[in-house]
Formats: structure tokens, C-alpha cells, sequence
């Protein structure tokens, strides 16, 4: 599909991306680029023939890429689209043969980046957001796995060449994933109400009750319930301060929303009205069963 | 360990203490006593075979006991009480000879209730609270492995016999659990900041999400950690709303406090406070940590 797939980001999900498209044989050729910081997880990914070769030279990385993906933090991604303009400047044409794509989970924020790094917003970016992750972060935590059976979402521009945007579709679905489309907005409303927030929420619990417990034996006598309510308080940090910040817009009127639900349901607690109470968690209750049965 | 035990409530709870009883040889005869309004839960309880008889006439159901354990909603503690106080009142000296226990899972309503009923506390009166469930409620669901492993709290009061307590403690630990005590206070704020608060905080927002849904469809985009999240938003509307009006006094600050946290983190949203975010990500990733270290 591809002759030669730059990665950029060889994290958890970078890192999945390689592995899952040299399995399925996608690419020819599969080379990372890395800032001097990062020479130790390149050099990982390069021994575990995650990757075939990485280079902290952007013109070496690039040279002959069909395809650049980037999985940075999202906080980054406005410094890789800058290296891949200057690249572009030097080398007129290239942004006609290669497809520019990411793998970041906020994509308001990453057009933003390329709007304004960009002269003009390049055809062949295609962003794209992968549903998935696990508990354990870095190169070493990746598997050619993590992406079958998960959604992957694409959110074309009224730019998009279509080609492009088909071509990043088939990438997906042969590692396995199942896509969907929709508008760059639509995408961040719906995964901060569904991902974003709920991280922030047991982040916030996580360390409100982390602090007591410095104080009193308290997580001893923590219920099963807890361990699955909090996991992913033990998401990155790194990643998800830079997927707050990215889509913080989205984020803030939910959080508010949120903090109105808690004060009504501390209103039906403070008067005791036991029935009212029932009916909200019976709510609950049952529109979880509906998550349920749409997964 | 004992000739005749009664469980009052034959739900998950009740049914598994009856099954793990049973499987461990710890009783002669189990029975049950309900309301003429479960009679269909008796009665599936009867033919699985998890108890020997039920009855719905206090008298036929106590007489001979050596060990009661009520395992209803909380919320019936209180009518429970007054049954098994009309019996002690018509049989004399039937407060000696029996152990009252209980499996509810706040402490501080079942004593104040049992100070309203009986005139004088029973010094075999032991409460405790297994800190175990599951998803699925009734007896259909229940099974005799569910305490093994898990905590159970024992919270003497000073009139307590300690006799009474080390046979409640025995039998626990006989059916698998292992046996912490503390006081009444300490137990209902310990369970209103690991148990009560999340259950109420997913109630919250799978609300809050399937309102939304219900308009847009956001579930079918949730990211694999929402699972998870909200899982004990599945939990027994009935069974939370009664163990929060029980426990509200110790809920509504710890509701407070959240939504507290929850303003500080909104407040580094809008300031653009990454660092300040990543710091507060880290300590609950931290934290977190140690709660699993801790099980």
C-alpha cells in the first residue's frame, strides 16, 4: 500500500501502527523520525524491528515517504507540522505524493496547527483517530493487535482529496480497524464527553482520595468496583494534559454540566427524596445497557 | 458453628452466605424469613436448594435460631428490627441465645436504627459488611465463592460481647473473607470515599451521556476505558439509593469536595496550565498506583 511509511511518534501507538502494518506487509519500508531526545525509544523500536530504520534528520526520514503518520502527544504535533512545511519548502511537490496523517486523539486543535503552519491546508492530510489504547505506555507496550476490532474515526476537510482519505481508510481497516467519518467538530464533542471527561474524573477521584489515604488507611477497604472505576487514572499523564489542552473548549462546559448533575443528585440526597434518587440511577442503569449492546 | 441460621433477604448477598454456609458445613439448618411479597425469591431460593425452608411468619422462622443475618437493603433494617424485637419481646431471654448480624453496607443507620427499636442494645447484636458483590443482584445470581478473598468488616460496639464477635469474625473467615474491624464513623467514611462516591459519580455521568445519546449518538465512540468507568453504573438502583440516603451525611461533603477538585482542574483548563495539569494527573496516577499495591 505504502512505499515507505514515516512514523512519527514511536510511543504506544506509533509503535502498534508499525508493528500492526509490517504484519499485515502494508509497507515496503517503515522509518521513524525523532527529536535527539527521544534517540533511546528510537533506538528500541529499532531493535525490536518495530521499525526498519529512525533518523533525527528530517530530509533522511522524509526522502521517498508515501506516507507520514503522526503519534505525538497532540501538544507536539505543531512543531512536527512545522519540520514537514520547511520540508515541503525545500522540496517542491512533495506534499502532491505523500499522505500526511496522525493518530491524535483531539482534531480540532491539530487542524488549527496545520491551518496556521501551512500556507495552504495540504490535500492529502487526512486526520484520523484511532479508539484505542491500554494501561501501558512506550514502544515496548506496543502489539500489532491493539487496533483490531476498534473504531477508527476519520475526519476528512472539505479539502481532503478523496483518494487520500480512501487510501488512509484501507490502511486502517487491513490492521484490523472499523471505520467511521465524521466532521472535526462532531469528533471532539462526542470524545470529550465519552473519553475525555471521564479521565479527568478519575484522575480527580484518584488523587482526592489519594491525598486522604496519605492521611488514613483508606484504599485498603476499597470495594472491587474502585480498581475498575479508577484505571484510567493510570493512563499518561503526558498525553492527557495535552489532550485537556488541546480540547479544553470542549472539555469546560462538560465538566460544568457534570458538577450541575453531582449538586442535583446532593440536592435529592440533602432532602432524602429516595424515589427521585431511585429514578436517576435506574436512568443510569439502563443507558448503560444501551452502551452495551451498541459495542 | 451454628444449629439454625435464618437469613432475612435472600438476594446476591444473602443467598451467597447461605451457599458458602452451607458448602463450608457451618450450619445445621439454614432458613429464611421474608415478607409475603418476595415470596417468588423465597421460593427459587428454596428449590436451588440455598436454603432448607422459608417462612413468612416471624415465629416459625427465629424459633431455635442461634443466628440471624440480615442482608436486605438497608433501607428495611429498621422494620426488620421491630420483627425480630416483637419476637424477643414474646420470648423472653431469645436475645441470649442469638447472634443478630447483618451485611449492609453502612453502619452508622442499621445502629441508629436498632437503638430506636430495642429498649436495650443486644450485646449479640454484631454488624458487619462484606466488601464484595457483583454486577448481577437476586439469588439466581448468588454463589458460594463470592466472599473469598474479599474484605469484611467487622464494627464492634462497646456493649458488644466479644464473644458474639469473634464467632461472626470466625464465620467470615470460614467462608473465605478476610476479617478487618473498625469503628462505625471510620467504616461509613471509608466506604462513603471508595465505594459510595464513585458509585454515584458513574451514575452521574452514564446519565448525564444518555441523555445525550439519546439525542446524538455518542456511546457507539466511546473509547474502551468507558467500559470500565461505568460499569458499576449496572449496579441495583434500589440497593444505591437506599445505601446513600442511609449514608448521606458522610456523602454530601465528599460531593462537595469533588466538585471542588473539579473547579481546579476547569480552572487550569481555561488558564492553559499544562504543567499544573500534568502534576495533578501524575499524583492520582501515583496514587493509584499505591491503591493497587495495597491489594
Amino acid at each position: 500500500m505504502f512505499k515507505r511509511l514515516c512514523v512519527i511518534g514511536t510511543g504506544l501507538i506509533g509503535g502498534s501502527i508499525a508493528r500492526a502494518a509490517r504484519q499485515q506487509g502494508l509497507c515496503r519500508q517503515i522509518v521513524a523520525l525523532g527529536l535527539p531526545e527521544h534517540l533511546p525509544e528510537l533506538q528500541t523500536a529499532q531493535d525490536l524491528q518495530v521499525i526498519d530504520h529512525y533518523y533525527t534528520q528530517p530530509a533522511q526520514a522524509l526522502a521517498g515517504c508515501d506516507c507520514v503518520i503522526i503519534a505525538t502527544p497532540v501538544g507536539a504535533v505543531s512543531s512536527v507540522f512545522k519540520t514537514l512545511a520547511e520540508y515541503a519548502a525545500d522540496n517542491p511537490g512533495w506534499l502532491d505524493q505523500v499522505i500526511i496523517s496522525d493518530a491524535c486523539s483531539t482534531k480540532g486543535s491539530v487542524l488549527a496547527a496545520a491551518e496556521k503552519i501551512f500556507t495552504k491546508l495540504p490535500a492529502r492530510l487526512v486526520l484520523a483517530h484511532p479508539i484505542a489504547g491500554a494501561e501501558r505506555s512506550g514502544v515496548t507496550a506496543s502489539f500489532a493487535e491493539l487496533f483490531q476490532g476498534r473504531r477508527l474515526i476519520i475526519t476528512p476537510l472539505p479539502e481532503s482529496d478523496p483518494a487520500a482519505v480512501a487510501q488512509i481508510s484501507q490502511f486502517w481497516q487491513a490492521i484490523g480497524s472499523s471505520v467511521s467519518f465524521m466532521s472535526v467538530e462532531q469528533h471532539d464533542t462526542v470524545l470529550a464527553a465519552t473519553s475525555h471527561l471521564p479521565h479527568i474524573l478519575a484522575f480527580a477521584l484518584t488523587g482526592m482520595l489519594g491525598r486522604r489515604d496519605e492521611q488514613e488507611e483508606i484504599f485498603k477497604y476499597a470495594a472491587g468496583g474502585f480498581k475498575d472505576f479508577t484505571r484510567i487514572a493510570s493512563s499518561d499523564p503526558t498525553m492527557w494534559q495535552n489532550i485537556c489542552i488541546a480540547n479544553a473548549q470542549e472539555i469546560l462546559p462538560l465538566l460544568q454540566q457534570y458538577c450541575a448533575e453531582l449538586g442535583n443528585i446532593a440536592d435529592m440526597l440533602q432532602a432524602g427524596q429516595a424515589q427521585q434518587l431511585h429514578d436517576t440511577f435506574s436512568y443510569a442503569k439502563n443507558a448503560r445497557q444501551r452502551f452495551l449492546d451498541k459495542q
